[in-house]
């Protein structure tokens, strides 16, 4: 499978709550080179729209409800993404997110700093690169 | 200085805001090994209570205002993290993070594992190891 779902565990007392969303992460070896948030103010805003050639990144829902669109290789179609709940997001997996709620908020760990020549924004493209892959 | 706050400018468009946490983070080579967040319900809230024997920690303010209470070996005080701000504690920084606002949110990056014996949370014993630091 390339897109892989997981669920971290909250820690609820009564100075609030505490997540850890690295203890969980299916995958090994990821080495977090770049850490960023997305807050989404309005319901139904879609971001993504791309594929990374090499890089693999942890999106991770904060707060609200995403539906994640995703192509991959081997197969295509949506998952819902709720509180606590993040994907591995591998190379070469197309990923679109779309927010149900307002004041949505996810995080993303990348293993690699940013550099636009990693992603591919074309989705003719991309659909050619993974069908070379296959 | 044993305690550097930094800023990280928000990308806002008609989608959202992005953030990157990591781009400004004011020392260098810092290895994230670890990623968890804290989520505050209540306001006045008081959470941290103490320090670190080798291990760094960026603290980053999401959402809310955060009230820091610190003490190092060559100062102590209080400062306000606002969104967007986050903190370097280096090792040997002792912290209280207040929540001056209902509904504040704060991620932490740490450069190691967890691991109970890196905590100090006795005062006086940290008050001791301080004073035969400097």
């Amino acid at each position: 499978e390339n897109l892989i779902k997981y669920f971290s565990a909250p820690h609820i007392d009564e100075r609030g709550i505490l997540t850890v969303i690295t203890d969980n992460i299916p995958i090994d070896n990821f080495k977090i080179k770049r850490v960023y948030y997305i807050k989404t103010l309005n319901k139904n805003v879609i971001r993504g729209g791309h594929a990374h050639y090499k890089q693999t990144q942890i999106l991770y829902d904060i707060e609200g409800l995403l539906e994640i669109e995703y192509h991959t290789s081997i197969n295509n179609g949506f998952l819902l993404l709720k509180e606590y709940e993040g994907i591995v997001i591998s190379p070469l997996v197309w990923i679109n997110i779309k927010s149900l709620t307002n004041e949505c908020l996810y995080l993303v760990l990348a293993n690699g700093e940013y550099n636009e020549s990693e992603y591919i924004r074309d989705k003719n493209k991309f659909m050619e690169l993974i069908s070379n892959d296959s």
